[in-house]
């Protein structure tokens, strides 16, 4: 692979423009890491290209000078995703980000991929539309890494995951050509579907510049209920019980003890350090509240040791704050302690099992760890806490979430839920996909021949 | 291309058996044709393999000796999909028709692909699950055949299609290599989503061999109402009113005035011949019973020129029989003609100028038309009447349908919806997607080198 030159600067320059080509210090190091602990890598050039040609022009010349490229969106991915492991070009998407039509008749949206997710929505409320997949980090994440990444969330028991919501791509090849796949109509069998395995394929294979969403009408009440439990067997059996209910929950949570005892502890969220679900409906008032009576009802078997609603939508949020304010709260009572981060997907009916393994491992490795994450479809996550600067404790730590990621995989559960292989996760690919990891080698071959796309992401070198 | 020699038979007949090869004519006239206008071919021999491992033997030998080979299920495809047009193996699967585990919990279960989809439901309903895709044909199509169409229904509108629920399969690639892609996990975002390659491809890419489907607890209570209308426009706008609701349909059927009154005229299902609504609920029976209410005051703005709600279990069935009735009735009162079908997807706000269209065609080509179909995804059939054995009509019907399809590709709608390309619609493809057709092509090339499988099918020669 070949370093850029002055000259080929001076050529993407001609397409960008002056002001959107930058080899600045500043502007290198915010385009090396993600939210990831994999170690930072500097590009060579960041690149803000404003539309399609732009990005098909710069890719003619990367590939024809055997330059990497790493398309780069919110920067909020957890698995090193968007690091340019191998310098090269960045492409920051985030000037493509205008909502280019509204078909509200048809739900639909056309939208540039440098829009921020919340951002969307927000300019969906006028429609009253909304774009349902609510990943974690919607508030930085762009659209274009969301389907880059087939994010998921925490409505995803409800509405599926980013991937489901997409029925259109533009796509510049690694070679510059453009092509599009997929249609506008809900339904569609005309040939292979392309479309989904640009989804989720983390910018290896080509680089996303135009999707058409589809959308929902937003619901007109949304409720939740906080149920807590006095173990976690219990709390999983109650789980399972909703889902096979007909209450058809817009969100299934879990917290377990730690968790809710540390938001507790930092921002008074005085309740019970108890195994936790947050059950959500969406829907029309009557309804919602409905079904909060009979899940009330639902759940006097399991014994619950706190239960709260969440009807206005004050209270709604400031519940959601508290589920999202982990990370932050951890350092402020832990400003020790740093979090490893794993994250995997099970069958539901091996979620107790899953629990009950990581207190183990937490235990031999002398680590402790927090689970919490999206019960209703199974993808858990587990925060272990190393000590800060402590290359044992942080090997430990990795040790145990590679015991726990493998435990996963043997029990009939996935590498990754949502948050993707990156350069994290590459090496449990053969072991999930032993069979068909070969096809995909061949795929990324084939799309991309000269493997300038997101170097070093999904697979080992 | 080779043909098959009485060593290879042999070699074949030691894999799967004496019994389950056969090359007498009854059975290979019986494997000759689908449910489409295309011309019968036979092919050279018709094997009934047992399980993966013969499927895999039989494809080594194909592949080492360039022998085409063509997977059968249930034989109701409409475009030719499965016609061993140049002749070879036909691989029915019909004997892998197996329920292979119930994972009762995780609203799973694991199949052979022969199994048809009806019955699998009727396994199922011990469980208190169901299998939600409801393609017409689900009485004699197979899960695979399902699977490799991609095959739509009634239902998609709720529950989405086929694809949507399949989580993992187990692929026979052309060479006879064994694979397997997807997951347990609802959530998996583990590398390149090959499964969904695989879904729609219409068997020119492997071999289904088992799969893992997503299941759903079945609903206590399923009610319907059919609402007919002055006119097309009202019944268009009725629609999309309904969608924007929060009344979330599990059915949303259209039938234009034709349909229903041939119908009644065969079937005594009296009813004004006016464009019509079926649309359905399903769920606790207190809910789906206001969701009625709520539809017929939301329906007063509409003029309904008529309206009936279908609550107990045996109308509701009566309800969906005649609405599946239209090909029998058809013959039966117009045996001198024939159907042409033919059947798009759309952006729903086409709906009516789509139905304006085809009724300018049929008065332009003297061709009478029925138009039905799934409004609630923008997916519909349209019934070109020709004259039996009269080249002349025929031909107008084709012209007719062709035209139609021309024009929903042109207002952003697609080829098929929900039957797939198989022979019939492989000319359009380069119209729907000229710049992601060649990557199609290369896929092809990728996993079937030789191309064996199911030849002469997605792409034109």
């Amino acid at each position: 692979m070949n370093k850029l030159t002055p000259f080929l600067i001076r050529k993407i320059e001609n397409i960008v423009g002056k002001k959107y080509i930058s080899t600045s210090a500043k502007d290198l190091v915010a385009h090396s890491k993600d939210w990831s602990f994999h170690p930072a890598k500097n590009p060579e050039v960041v690149i803000w290209p404003k539309k399609t040609e732009e990005v098909s022009a710069v890719m003619k010349i990367a590939n024809k000078n055997s330059i990497f490229v790493t398309p780069w969106g919110g920067g909020s991915s957890t698995e090193g995703n968007p690091i340019p492991v191998k310098g090269g070009i960045v492409l920051d998407m985030t000037r493509m980000n205008k909502i280019i039509k509204i078909y509200k008749e048809d739900f639909q949206v056309v939208v540039q991929p440098g829009i921020v997710g919340d951002i969307l929505n927000q300019k969906l409320k006028k429609y009253k539309l909304f774009f349902p997949p609510a990943p974690g980090s919607s508030n930085i994440a762009t659209v274009g890494g969301m389907i880059a990444n087939n994010a998921g969330g925490m409505h995803a028991v409800a509405y599926g995951v980013v991937g489901d919501w997409v029925l259109k791509l533009k796509i510049v090849m690694a070679d510059g050509q453009i092509i599009e796949t997929g249609s506008r109509s809900f339904k569609s069998v005309t040939g292979y579907d392309l479309k989904k395995l640009f989804i989720g394929s983390e910018g290896t294979l080509g680089i996303i510049t135009e999707a058409v969403l589809k959308l929902l009408s937003v619901p007109d009440k949304k409720v939740a209920k906080l149920i807590s439990f006095k173990n976690i067997k219990l709390c999983t059996s109650a789980a399972l019980n909703i889902l096979k209910s007909d209450l058809e929950p817009a969100a299934m949570e879990f917290m377990d003890s730690v968790y809710i005892s540390y938001i507790g502890k930092a921002k008074g969220f005085t309740i019970p350090a108890n195994p936790s679900l947050i059950v959500q409906f969406h829907g029309n008032e009557k309804t919602v509240l409905e079904k909060m009576n009979f899940l009330k009802k639902q759940m006097q078997v399991f014994n619950p040791t706190f239960e709260k609603d969440y009807i206005a939508e004050e209270s709604l949020k400031k519940l959601w704050k508290y589920r999202k304010a982990g990370r932050t709260v951890l350092q402020e009572i832990y400003p020790t302690k740093a979090i490893l981060a794993a994250e995997v997907g099970l069958p539901i009916s091996k979620l107790f099992n899953f629990l009950k393994k990581t207190d183990s491992l937490s235990k031999k490795y002398k680590i402790p760890t927090i689970i919490f994450g999206h019960l209703g479809d199974g993808n858990f996550h587990d925060w272990a806490l190393y000590e800060k600067d402590n290359k044992k404790s942080f090997d430990k730590a990795i040790s145990l979430n590679e015991e726990l990621i493998k435990y996963a995989i043997k029990i009939s559960g996935t590498t990754s839920g949502e948050h993707g292989i990156g350069i994290g996760k590459r090496k449990y690919l053969p072991i999930e996909y032993p069979t068909s990891l070969s096809l995909m080698k061949k795929i990324k071959k084939l799309f991309d021949p000269k493997e300038i796309l997101n170097p070093g992401k999904i697979f080992l070198d």
